[in-house]
Formats: C-alpha cells, structure tokens, sequence
C-alpha cells in the first residue's frame, strides 16, 4: 500500500523560466529512458515477483522512489512554463509572450492540452507507452532491464544538463544523475549476490543447456561476405562467459534450404494466377464469372 | 550493403501444423522480446555507431545475423497455418477447418488480414513500434540493452518449447536458443573487454562525477514505512561497485519543500475560482459575462 | 514524495485459479477505464496543480490511493495464474495444464512476457498509452474527466464481477465497486463546491462569453434530413443550464461557401495534372523530361 | 445514412497564412480533445445506442455535426499554409518560403507527407488513436465522458484563440467555442432529464449498491502521512451525492495483508536462484548442466 | 458539411447471433483494411485536394458513402451480440451466457468496455490509428493508396464471408463486396483519365526526371549471391512502363564507402573508451573522477 | 538468408552538416513512406509468399535492398548532426552548438536518447509502427500497396530534395529517387505481367462475382444532396474496368431500415433509465437499493 507527504524528495527550483527546457524535461518524465518507466517497471517487477521476498522487497522500495522522480520533474516542467523571458522571444511576437513561447519551440501540447504543466509524454510529445515496462519474472533478466534503464536514464541526464545554465536545474539533475548511479549498481549488486554472470548465464539458467544445439552456442556467426574483417574480441575465441564453452568463429552459411510454403488455399482469396504454376502462367479465369443477368 | 542467399539459416519444419501455436511464434517475431527488434536494434546501433570501428563491425555482424531469424520464424508461422489438423478443431466447426481455427484461438489477422502468414506483431497482435530501438550512442549502456534483449528473449523460446511437441518447431527453437546464449555473451564479452563494470561505472563513465550530488550516490533509499524491514543485502552496504564509495541505507525524507505553482496565467483558461484566493472562495464572475443582445 | 508499506489496501484471495480471467482483469488494470490510468491522472493534475491548495491535496489523497489498487489488481492476476485447474482444461491438453492455459484463452504474454504476472496492458493485450491521462490545467474539466474514468471504471468492475464465482474475486471488486461509488461523488463533490454547473459553465468560465458567436451558443443543431424527427428534451427549449440563454432548435443550413484551395504549388510535387485547369484536362507533360543520353 | 454538400458549416477564411498556427490547429483536428475524436465518439455511442432511441437520434445529430467541424478545421490548415509570408521567415532562408517555414516550426509532415494540407495528428505530429472513444453501453457514464470531451474542446479553443491575430481564424474559431459551449449543455441536459446526479449515482445506477462493500463507499480515504493536512470540502462529510449515505474519513492503512505469490513454476524459467529457499541462497545449479560433446 | 437520415445503406440483419463472429467483423470496422480508415482517407484526400474540383468532390461522394459502411459494420456487431446461442456456449459456462461467450473467444472488450458493442479497434482489439489515413497532396499517389485499401479491403470481406453461415451477415458482406469491386475500379478510374501509368510514371510526373541519377532508374539490382537465380519478368528487360527507358539488370555491388562518422562529442556522454583510439584500446579513465570528500 | 558487406550502396556525403534537415531526413527512415515499412514491407510479403516462386524471390531481391537504403539514409542523418555551423545558430545560444541545434528545432531525441544520430522514427518523432506493413497474401493487393509506397516515397525524397542545398545530400537523394521510379515499375509490372487490370479486376480475381449483390457492383454512389452536382469522369458511365458492366450513376438512398438494438442486457450495467420504455421516462430505482445498515 502506497503513501505520500507533501513535500519534495529534494528541492526543485527555477531561476529563469526557460519553455524550450521544458519540452527536453518530457524525455526524463515520459520518454523510454524516463522515469514513468522505471517506476512502473520496478512496481510491475515487485507485484508479479515470485520467490525470494527480499527481491520483491527491494524493487517495491526504488519503484516507491521513482513515483517522488515523476513529481520533481513534473515540477519542474511547470516551473519552466511560468513566464518566457525575453531571451526567449522572438521580436515579431514579443508583445505576447504566450505566441513568442509556443511558437518557438516548446512542447505546444504543454499549453494547449495541459495548461502550461507537464504531460506523461517524451520531447517529441509522444504519450509513454507502457509496453517499455519489463517485467519478465526471471530476476535476472530483469535486473539487465532495469540497469539498461538506469544507463540510458543517467546518459540523458547529463545531456539535459548540457542544454541548461539554470542554478536550480543543474541541482535537480545533478541529484537525479547520483541517484542513477546508485540505481545501476544496485540491480549489477542482486545480479553479483546471486553469484554474478558465470552463475547466471545463459539466462534462464534453469533451461537445461543439453537441450539447445550446442554446435551454435559459443559461435560468433560472421554474416559480412568474402573481404569483410571479422570483428575479433572477447567473443571470438577463449573461453565463454558461462565457463561451459569456448567461442569461436563461424562464417555464415544457410544449414537449411529455400522456404518452401503451400500454395495458397482458396479460402484465402489469394489471385487465381498465384493459385497456378510455378511458372507463373495464369489458369483460366473461371472463378471470376461474368454474371448474365445483372446489369438491365 | 546487404545481400540475401534463397535458404534459410536453419531448416524449419512443421510435422503438424497448429495454428494456435502460430499465435504465439508470433511473440517471438514482434514482441518487445522479438527478432525484428533486436534486428533493428542492432543495425541501428551500428549505423550511427561512433568510436571504434570494430564495435561498429561487430553489431553489423549479428543485426544482419537476426534478419535470417525473422525469416525463419516467418517461415514457421506460415507452416503451421497450412492445414488445420483435427486435433485443432472443434466438433460443432468441424466441416470447415478455417472456421474452426479462427475461431478457436489462432490470431485472426493472420487469416484476415495475411491470408495464412506471419504478421509484424505480437501474440496478442499488437503491431511492432519501434520505440523499443535502443541505440543511444552510449556503447555500454547499449551493450546492456543488447544483453536484456537476449535475455528476455531467450527466457520466450525457453517458454515456446513448453507450448509444442512438434519435433521440427522443438529443432528451430533449439537452435534459436542456442543463438540466444551466444549473444547474451558475445554483448557482455563486449563490456568485459571494455574494462568490465568497474571501469565502465557509472554509465556514462566520461561524464565527471564530481558534478553529482556524491552525498546520495551510493545511497539505498527506502521509502518503507517504520516496520517495513529494508531489505539488505550487497546493495546496501560494502564498497560500491565502481570502487568510488561505500553502499549504506538512507530512510526515505524529504529534502524539498512543498512545491509551489504560480497560479493559472489568464491565457491558459483555468475556471475562474483557480484563480481566487488561497481558500478555494471564489471571486465574482466577473469574466464569463452575460451578454444582452444575444437572444432575440 | 511517496512511501509504501508491505501489506494490500485490501485482502486479495483467490480460492480458483483462472487463467481466463486474469486477462479480463488486464482491462482494470492497463485499459482506458483502468487504474494505471486514473493513478497517473490524478498525479499529473496534482503536480499541475494550480490555484487553491486544497484541490492539488486532493488529488494527491486520492492518486496515491490508484497505486494501491494497481496493486491489488495485479496481486489478482498473478493468483488467478497459479495452477490452472481441471475446469480450464481442454481434454486434449490435460497432461499440460500450461499449454491449457494458453491455447484456451488467457492473455499469452501473462506467460510468455511475464512468467504467469500480470502486465500494464487491457484485456486484448493493448499496453497502456498515457494520451489518456487528461490534466487539462481547468480544474472543472478535469473533475468531468474524472467522473468519466471512475463512472466507466465502476461499469467495468461491475462487468468484472459477472464473469467470476471465485469468492475472493468477488469480494476485492466489491470494494473497488465501493471505492469507485465514492471517487465518483468526491469528483463531483469539487464541482458542486465551486458553485455546481450554472456558476462553471460553459467550461472554462474564465472566457468572456461574449467573444463567442452567441447566435449558435444555444441552438441544437440538426443534421437529419427531412423526415428525421428531431430529439426533443432539456436540451431543445428552455432555459440553458448556465442560465444565459433559451435552448433552441436550428436546423442545420451551411453558412459558408464551398471551400476554396489555392492550386498546388511547384515545390509539392502533385501531378503535373493537378496543376492544370479546373475542367481536369492534362497540360502538356513539360516537367517530365525525357532524357536524352542516360540510356546507352 | 450520410450525405453531404458542397459548403462548409461555417465560414472558413486566412487573411495571413501561418504556417505555424496551422500546426497548432492540429491539436483540434487530431488531438484527444480534437473533433475526430468527439465525432467518432458521439457516432459509436449512437451505433451501439440500446435504450430509449431518442439518445440515439440526438447523438447521430451532433455526431454528424462533428464531421463538419473536421472539415472546417483541415480547411483552416490548408490555407494557413498557403504562403509563408515574410513575418515567418528567418532571413537567412528568405529565399526560399517552404526552406523557412519547414526550418522554423511547422509540423514537417504537414509539406512532407501532405503537400500542404491536414494530417489526422495532434499538434506534436502524433497520429489520432480511437482508443480515445469511449461508448461504455452506459448513457450516463458516456454523457460525462461527452462533457469532458466538449470542456477539453471549449479549453483548446480558448488557447487557439490567444495565438491568432487572424480576423478569419478568429472568427472560426469563435464559432467552434459556441458549439462547445452548447453540447458541453446538451450532454448535461440528458443527465438532468434522466434525473440528475442524484437519480444516477453511482454509476451504473443498475448494480444494487448493497453488492458492494458499503463500509468504504462514502470514505475519503487520506493516504497522507501524519503531518500532512487532510484536504476538506463537500467530499469529507455531510450527505453523500446520491442521498445513500455519509460522507467520512478514512485514514488510509492496509486492511489487507502482504502479498504471497507461489514460487515460479518450472515452465516459467525463472532463474534457478528464484525457485531456492526465502533466504536466496542459490540451490545447486543442478538445471544448467554442462554438456560433455558439444565442444570438440 | 454532412447530414443524415435515420436508416441504414443496406439491410442488416442476424439470424443467429454469434458473438465470436462479432469479433472478427471488427477488422473491417477498425483494421488497416476497415472502414474507418477509408473514410477518413478520402474525406482528408478531399479536405485537402488542391487542383482540379471534381476530383475533390469524387472524394467527398465516397468519402461520405463509407460512413454509412462503419454504420453498417456497427450494427451488425451489436446485433452478433444480442444474446449467445446455444453452439456458442462451452458445457462448463451454459449456465451463464455472458461468461461462456466472453471466455470462449469474443473481444472481450465488446462487453467489458461496450457493453455489447463495437469498437473502433480491429480483431485483435487494436484501436484503430490514424497513421494509416493516407493523403499525399499528389493525386495518383492517393489514387493508388485508395484502391490498395479497396483491395485488401474486398479480400477481407471475402474472407469474413468465408467465416459465416448467417444469411444475414453473408447479403450485407456481399453488398460491402460489390460496393469495394466499385471502388476499386473508381479509383483506377481516375488514373486513366488522367492518362493512365504512361502519362503519370513515375509519381510525381512534376519532377523533372532528369535531375535523379538516370543511371538506375531503370535497373533491377538483384541483391542475391551468386548462385541465386535472378527474377526474371516484365521488370527485368524491354521499355520501361513511363516510356522513357530500357529494363535491365544490375548485380548490387556498393558504389559508396564504408561510411565514416565522427568520433563521439564530449556532451554525447559515450563512454570514454569510444572517444579513445581506433584500436578501441581505453584511455584513462580521467573524467570519470573519485570524488575525495563525499564520503565520510 | 541474409549477408552484408561494409560499404553503402551509394555515397553518403554532407559538406555542411543541418542538424534540423537531420530532422526531416527522419520522415524517410521512420515514416509511413519510408524505408523501414517498404523493407519490412516488402520481407514478410517474401516470407509468406505463396503461389510460383519468382514472384517470392522478387520480393527478397529489393526487399534485401531496402535495407541498404535505411542504412544510407541512417548514416546522412549521423553526418547531418555533426557539428552545429553558424547558419544554424541562434546569436543568444552562439556558445554552444549543442543547445543551439536543439532549442532550434532539430529533433531533440536524436540528441538526448541517440547521442546525435538517427532514429527509427518520422519527422515528428513518432516511432514507426509495423502495422504499417502490408502483406495481404494476395499477391495484386500487395503489388498495389507496394506501388503506393514507392509513390509516396518518391514524394517525399523530392519533397526533401527541395529543402537541402548541400550536394552530397541532393546527390543521395537523386539516387534514391532513381530508386522509387524504379520500384514503382517494378510492381506494376507484376500486374501487367499476370494479365493488367482487366485480368485482375476485382480483386480478389478469385471469388466468384455472382456471389457479390451485382446491382450495386458498378454504381457511382452519389451522397451529395440535391443542387450538389455530380462529379462525372471515366467513373460514371461507359464500360467497367474489368469488362464485366457498366458504370452507372445512382444517388444515394437508404435500402435499409432504422436499425434496431435489443434494450440493454442485465449484466451490461447500462443506467436503469435506458432499460425503461421508449419515451425515455425512467421506471423506479429498483435496483440501486438505500442500504439500511452500512452506515452506523
């Protein structure tokens, strides 16, 4: 069960109002690398979470967190909404800053359909779509998700901070990109104490290797034709990352032959050509009649 | 560039088509967890790939790699939609095979719409939205990604193995998973010869950490209430991952105050009463006015 | 900011597993009349908040209760999918109930994306789409909106309760059913404060209405034919519910012209018989040239 | 059935065309609170109408209706784009019309996939979703969902309103918000004919209230945490809306207990770590095997 | 601007409701093949034609026609519903026909969401998305889009024929059959007035053909292997269809260079080891810096 | 199966790099005429192809080469964000390049989720979905949708072509011009090899037309009211394109009744009024009971 007070996770302020931030803002409330995603990702991850509670445990706490993450940055849109500085505005529009602001560049849909407020939208104001929310219920598959999560969110971070000079901006970010460290290493640390990757792969462990064709599980299949240097690394040769085989090189080449599919069936409705020989002659038009009676 | 050969990269057969099992084949081709999104993903990463070029190589290698999957779970959904076998089929629907398959469980779009062929979708025939592309010119945060894209990927054909007895489906998957383990391996490998987490941490590691708020950047929040035990383990306490500072837990409290909105300005049409006083009282009507002439 | 505890809001048993229902459950959870969709509605009004103090609280109070629900619900889901009992199987499936359960109707990605959990989507597997968290910035409009998501919320959980005997199931929608009752009210209840429908419309009352073409503001305007009654009621004569005009009957007649474009110009490549005379006669074909020499 | 004729509702006239106005008029064509949707709505609540017929006929009335909002306004885009006059351009595209207003802020797709004209999208270019219809089956619950749509519709108009100086557009658009101001009315009217609030609540009136828990149907559940003042009002005490009970609060805590989930099943292949004992050791990896042969 | 009368285009009428039949009626209402998508194609394919009026008004007639066609659509799903016959009904569920018809393969959404209803979604419940609205501003482009949507559509009738016995849902599909057999042909139509694929190839005939690269306008790059027979037809060889030159082969081989982008900008926030040399050997890691004093 | 060198099929180079045609380029990669849907497009048409075999492989010829062309079109938009010249800036951002480019209109994803490279999105940065795809499995439908891509993607690229003046971008986009004029023949071809329209016509050619209602088969429907003229063409009188009738004029008239709904179903939750007789009077409030004892 979930709770709130009225107050901030940390302080969010805004020395000059700047609109066209504000529409970089969406990309950390609703975009894929945004913070509606964790948060429902990690509260989906806990409520479908099944063995060991602690992990359940763990996802609820930071999933709770991430809810007081959407707040700060919803704020924070809103406070970049409140008046457009002259710096913002063009000449021709500068009697009416609302015109200047929308405009020239900010999100239109934070005026029009929201008032000057955030939407659960990313930069380009496409809603958050919640098919970016996994929840696979194998723990460690998931806890490479929420990492990925976190690299991608820490790697906008910063370069929203790039795009701002404002004091309180650089303050909020600064304490959201410390978080996203911790956040990363916090789901690498589950993966280290269930015994790291060598324990954990190939992900699910608890598929019984035998079962795959082993031929192919430690070649790296290079598709590049004749000419083309294979990339060589890590991958290429030495032993896997599970300890249980050894990579090596495999140039492609198909070890099946041509699809070959039934012909269509009538229900299909396919055309009566596609219904005929391979050579693609078409047969005689029969099922195509030409009716006697219907036009007078 | 890109080239094709006419055969398949593995031999896929179909002993018994079951084209309720061609639903869910469906998941594998169009599903977040699916081949045309790590195939795109791939690809993307490599073409606005910048750096060394042999990471570059390497994506070019395996996203052209993932375009022979498509093909061939294509190739198996079309297959298992030839024919509908009597254990498919209903009694009362059973003296039309078609209308027995629609009808009991097979996507119907497949017929409708592709006339027996596999679709760009999911399961539940939900479209692929290539949202789920992640390339963020961040190679280890994308190497994360790839990982979780194997990841959950490999769990799915772990689960499609459960849904078929058909001996040629079981071979295909096999292989596939095969593939699977390969690449959850090949993109870890890729981090490993990268430095590993430790030299990699936090992602991005070239923006200055310093510029964080280091006071809460190994710092396990919980936003448990009192009773609620914080889950411990190595997250919450011990030297952090990136070997830059020492895990411990914080109680969740606010370090902001309330936030604070101007109010409504008069050009974002508010009700009148936002724009009262503090206690909800509301001011005349003065704005909506009553007009004399209207009504004649 | 936000904080959890370890427990449900209510008690959430499942005494049958039905794999069945657990995806009609996904409609309240993920669809448009759903919770995922009235927790981020509030939350998104409150942190827009602006205006008198007491309705962005009220909107917080009653947000963060919409996480609890989710909860709830997706707690719900994950019991109905564990096991799927005799009733559920087909016979022809019965040595694996897994199979059962997924070739006779449940949501196959509870399985296949998500271990037998419950995911963000609607009962057809749509993933929720936050375009439909409305946060207009007028509070009267917002509260409409409200009502209208806990009105078809509440017909949904009604609907819901049909399709179960399970008396665990039951009793959790009986209290969203009573939850529902209240957010309905307590929604309208703001409406009524500030002054009920004659002191807030039209919405919003903050525009002059005089700037309105207040010939057409109370006119029901019918499109039918000759012939087709027109539907008389409140809405038809009498006085208007703002208590500014006398509803009327007008039937519908064009007041404007035929519309009238420019033709198209050069540099947006209609065809080149687009941008002949009106009578839809090809000019001569100047623009596309036959070359000369690039065919040897 | 429909007809139509040659001529529009209204008069539809650009005295200076602007490009970037006509991005903004996306909003109210494409947009949630844009006229395809309230068109589509309004004529799928009258298709599926069951009940007393004169609803139907109404919503076919204004259904219809809606289709020449649709018209009006893709005419308005179409001329606003009609030129770029000099005001619009940067000087250092001047030489070029389409260079400039393309570069400077109009919706791209509007010249690159329409030639100058209207796109089915909102004004950030995202595509009309009809997951935005609501027709619930319930009268009532559809009536408010119309009057959140013509509020949000009134609202947007206002805001067009502000960014226009163009005598034509304003005038179209002071039309549009008289029409709003109406069905805003008009749905209103069929809830006060059917009885008003009183006689509807709760939605849907046909479920027996005693169904439901009654012990938290008239609660204000406050999820604040101590210290956090519980916003009064009409919601908090005194009669319930539907004259059935009390209002009161509730201060939120959990009457239900923490959630417990059945471990993973084999077939949902968790990792192995997930199926160990509550303490999350590991058991023994006794699933993934290493196999003998497969590397020679 | 639009009227309409109160009765149906042509008579719809069900026998035997069948409401999983209901299900698969709704890909002609909101798929890519459906109804709603034609309409809105040809009204915004009028809405914005620019050239000569007749072809506009050709739009508006039809565009007008298939708003009656989603009205027929939608009657006849609401009628599949009233009520679940016996042969719908699972022997476990007879007692409830709501449950055995929802469980046993309907949208479940159609009572969940419509109560009995149809959607603006297709078979799989996938609401209808107004990307699909084709409207280029190019006439022949548009005509080419409208017979390809009277073309999937008519095979989609044929098949949703094949899927009934009810005499009243096979006379309404063979009346929406021959209307599409009209429409295919009506937009053809157009073409070869306007002079048919000579006059109008390649699309737009208002480019100066001249300025592409004329070298393969006319070459059938085959991008197989060698080994791989080359398609040989109509394309391969003789006049091109616009008259303006010869078909002939050309083996793909690549014209350009392995591209070469720029190393990564440091406010991208790559890893540092991207930024290092090509050998992809890490440099020090001197920007991400340990912090002295943060942790005490 | 597919293979790819390390070079593009065409050069791709940019003198001056424009962030903000970085932009637009999007709409050829991402957008409904772009590259991802005619090579996905043109794939899944292969891998479900049924019928002669050449026609399969004619579609993985280009559909091969499609993917060469994302990769071209990836790589221009890569080049295109490479720094941020002067002509691009604004004189209040001149210090920085990066704010500069993305305050000023570029796409701000492809900064803040890419790292200044492309997206699989359009110009609006809406992500492509792959419902887009069309893949009938009726080989003339699929010809027509195919011809349509090319038209409209032709549009496009000359639509881009006018908004660039750099050579090495108008250079690639000649070539993919070339390309579009090609493809566009290429797939009428097929048609015209399989016999052209007349052939062809309806489509599906394989159902029998004396099952379609013939008296409406080639009747111009007209819903324009009385005084609208009708449009006349090729499409109103003479012979029908498939040789099987006449055009005929016939003004629209309803051939049905006034549908007719069953009232509402207990278990669908409609309000109780709709339940009541046809003059809408409301029966009593049986059914929402005054619960005696809930409230103490």
């Amino acid at each position: 069960m979930f709770y709130h007070d009225s107050k901030l996770q940390y302080p969010v302020t805004v020395q000059t109002p700047a609109p066209r931030f504000a529409r970089l803002l969406q990309q950390a409330i609703g975009g894929v690398e945004g913070e509606i995603r964790v948060c429902l990702q990690y509260l989906f991850q806990a409520f479908g979470a099944r063995g060991p509670v602690k992990y359940r445990d763990l996802l609820m706490e930071t999933g709770t967190e991430e809810i007081s993450h959407i707040q700060m940055l919803a704020t924070a849109v809103a406070l970049n909404l409140e008046g457009a500085p002259a710096s913002e505005q063009e000449a021709a529009a500068a009697h009416n800053p609302v015109v200047a602001a929308v405009m020239g560049g900010m999100d239109p849909r934070q005026y029009l359909s929201a008032g000057m407020a955030a939407l659960p939208s990313d930069a380009n104001g496409v809603p958050f779509d919640a098919s970016h929310v996994y929840a696979s219920g194998n723990l460690v598959a998931d806890m490479y998700a929420n990492v990925t999560a976190e690299a991608t969110g820490r790697v906008l971070a910063c370069r929203l901070l790039e795009l701002t000079d404002d004091p309180g901006m650089k303050d909020m970010l600064r304490f959201l990109i410390a978080r996203d460290t911790m956040h990363q290493q916090q789901w690498l640390a589950v993966i280290e104490e269930l015994g790291g990757a060598q324990a954990n792969l190939p992900i699910p462990n608890s598929f019984d290797v035998s079962e795959e064709i082993r031929e192919v599980s430690y070649d790296f299949v290079s598709t590049g034709l004749d000419g083309v240097p294979i990339p060589e690394g890590r991958w290429s040769s030495g032993p896997s990352l599970d300890g249980l085989g050894e990579f090596r090189v495999r140039k492609a080449s198909p070890l099946g032959d041509k699809p070959q599919l039934a012909p269509p069936m009538p229900q299909g409705y396919a055309q009566v050509q596609q219904m005929a020989g391979a050579d693609g002659t078409r047969q005689d038009q029969t099922i195509r009649t030409a009716p006697d009676s219907d036009q007078s």
